[in-house]
């Protein structure tokens, strides 16, 4: 289904990384619409997956960057303007990673290197993207930005140490940036709460296939699919929602808004009825030495 | 601007009094994207207002019903089915009033034949709506509910009354139904949090004048206007929009994220400043004795 | 523990059953921190339960009330003034019931007679409680009153039924009465959203247990008892909390802040595993057909 | 008034600068109801504040740390251990700073290198805080930790720069760390949501005078004071509230739950007839230009 959604817009891209990634399907999805779009991803990301199909598809080029480098969004922002012929309409920050994580550090034992490069990778990488987007006065009145964000910035989840505080930070400079870049430019930000998704930079979280399965069982929608996602982010890049601002909006299938569903609770159930059978083959020692 | 975003698309708008209303806007504008519509409100209201105009520019129908009466749901929902040829994909709920409000009762002094009614109007027929439509299974697949609500569900606004606590009710309706009719059709219900709008329902609130331009000087973007709003809710009701639900989402260019803005602030400090100024014209004393 | 924390206060609690009633162990607690209570409840609820040993053990009287009578409310509170020779200090209110929780009616097919109840009852008292309280000016200054709430009021929680909208419209009575009430008498009104209590009211939710053990399972420090609760709900009556009003406040081991806990992961996970397992014992088809 | 409350509980204070610091009533009301502390802030805060009189009058030390430098803080905790003669029960937070606040930066200029201390010592620091405590195992079962946060997390208020971004993080922390804390040790955290008050750190902001007016006549109970909030305070370190936990707990008057006053609705009514006034003394200018 394609209606010309966006026709006339522009926007830049990141943190596409193969078929997988959100961003990758925005993408393809926002051309489908009639968009104009630039790719961004750093030179690792680019030299790891798929980015360049992903331009040729689009018609597009791809300008490598890396969010926490002032200096490289500064370029990034000339040469998508030059790409563009002026100004542009819309950003996807499709952004996040904690070493800690990687590092399979827990939450009471986080080196604080790695927090800090989580929280500016993560987070902080956000408000240096709006802050040169604004300088350079790069967004056309009325443009808009979206951030992917999850709901462990509202509630805490097993084993997604570090990511839950970079999430909380991602959404409150929404608030604060949206206020300035709004009132002065009529630029919206919002971010988007996303279902787990199984795109390779969510598959490091620990344990993430179950509660992906624990989500889907609560939602009465089900999980929300990196191409719902897209659909999604398309309706916040359209004129129809302009005055949707500083927001974080749940697209989770009514994940955020459950407390606990009849087939959660059948299976919860049965665990519990299970709990004290023994099963050698289970590998819940390991979780529990990891966090 | 149209795109044929909901093409193929059949639905029931409730609540269209005059071109103030936001149900209006809606009906409008889903038309011009390529949704048949049925137009229904209170015999009363169809009555005072305009509809029959609205149904003539859209090429419908109008179908009476007092949306507190199961029965005249019941007729309403045959009349929707006979007139599409079967099942449809969208409704709005646009309706709110409080005897309270209107005879003048203030909150310390609510009559509470009149709050049942506030609740039973504004609130419980949003259930009665949606549970007359599911027994029926009217609604097709992914279809989608929406219902106008306002912040004063969250809150406290001096002068709304007891429709803060209706639309608090309204929300938690649009949730826990959301949870049910999710799980087994796919349908979607959410609930649209709007700036105050100038309708003639709006107006009703004791001074929504002045509450309109604080909010507007309070939110970076301005006040969602209807016109706004109509093209907001277009997105809910398109296929974009599927895995959104049970989500109360705020449309109203910032204002629920703010806790104060530099604009607000300097008229405040006007305010402040000029607080002794003695005004004889100045009718403060009739607000006071009201609430 | 005492330390006299309610020395000189006075005050109604509504709601006392049995010894399990959380209403039952604040009236015992706040006697022993030095208060002195009026107790009341319903004739039927004096009778089926055991009120008059608490009123004895607490060295006072019982007022048969209806809390969904003005007349009765009035009367209440005359007696308590009565009895303690003029103006009083706090009140809890912890009072709730659905008829159609208890005629096993699910929220996709609600008697409207018995919704109107339910919220009459669960919600509606509520305001009638404070708004006579104010008529007669009942209440010192920086006076405190509670309601006793649940998470169903944000979140769905499969069986709640129309007992979520009920607190959902109590935490908003709460707010608009708190405003009130507090700035002409500096009177708070806050709502305690507790965990699942295994109290004579509670054990009427469909599959409570199970759902108690998940949220045991879920909450970092377990689900909080009634004990627990009053100790709670003392600090709220008390001279330390006097700036805390219109807010709900999550008293619940922590519940209401996680996603998902490594605990209640390991049995989901377990029960994922079994899911398959046939067990012809095992009572799901009843709930299936209940909702 | 005094019950001992704490009595027989021991706990480190952080924050305490004057006799206006909320960190300074905090630790006079600990040890009013019996409660024995140790002190602690920067060198250069001991240096210009007045924190020896307050150990003198608590009968206490005073431990020089660096709440950003893990060994600072591990050096206070074996020193508290020592002066305790063991294990300790509670630890308050009380630690903001921002310097591009200090240096003038607005929030679409800021320095990055600021930022990174701003979130560092405002929010990192209680990562650091706790996860020395636990390591060294430092907190009695059911200890309590508060940090004092502003609603800045939630709302944008303008001039409060990137001191919003930091409370966010904060407050995500609280969560994180209650979670892990929480199940292992039945430790609680908790943030407390404090009206703006007029302290040394709170003088820094911009405008903040006008905000606590405007603030003032928003909250139905006036703003709480920095007494108001060791109060508070208290009752999070006391055993009345051990099953909360991981909670943002606003004391702020009901200023959270408000949307519009009538009072601050008068004197906004005011501010908008005066608009046009000419006034030449009025220092609008300043504030435009700095954000």
């Amino acid at each position: 289904m394609s209606c010309n959604l966006l026709k006339g817009k522009k926007g830049i891209i990141f943190g596409a990384l193969n078929e997988q990634s959100i961003a990758w399907k925005v993408a393809e999805r926002a051309v489908e619409e009639g968009a104009e779009i630039v790719l961004t991803n750093t030179a690792v990301s680019i030299r790891m997956g798929t980015i360049g199909q992903l331009a040729e598809k689009c018609g597009t080029i791809v300008v490598p960057a890396d969010a926490t480098s002032v200096d490289d969004l500064s370029t990034l922002v000339d040469k998508a303007m030059e790409h563009f012929g002026g100004k542009f309409d819309f950003v996807l920050h499709s952004i996040g990673m904690s070493p800690n994580v990687r590092k399979g550090r827990t939450y009471d034992d986080l080196d604080y290197d790695y927090l800090a490069k989580t929280l500016d990778i993560s987070a902080i990488s956000f408000h240096k993207m709006i802050q040169v987007l604004r300088k350079k006065d790069a967004l056309n009145e009325w443009g808009s930005i979206v951030a992917l964000s999850y709901i462990a910035a509202q509630r805490t989840l097993y084993g997604y140490n570090d990511m839950a505080d970079a999430k909380a930070l991602l959404e409150s400079i929404a608030r604060s940036f949206g206020y300035i870049y709004g009132r002065e430019k009529h630029v919206r930000i919002n971010t988007v709460s996303q279902s787990p998704t199984p795109t390779t930079a969510g598959s490091g979280v620990l344990g993430l296939g179950d509660l992906m399965e624990f989500a889907e069982s609560m939602s009465p929608l089900g999980n929300a699919t990196a191409a719902d996602c897209a659909d999604y982010v398309l309706t916040l890049f359209s004129d129809l929602t302009r005055k949707v601002t500083m927001q974080n909006l749940y697209h989770d299938g009514g994940f955020s808004m459950m407390g606990m569903s009849r087939r959660a609770m059948r299976i919860y159930e049965k665990g519990m009825r299970f709990d004290d059978v023994v099963d050698n083959n289970y590998p819940f020692g390991k979780n529990e030495e990891q966090e």
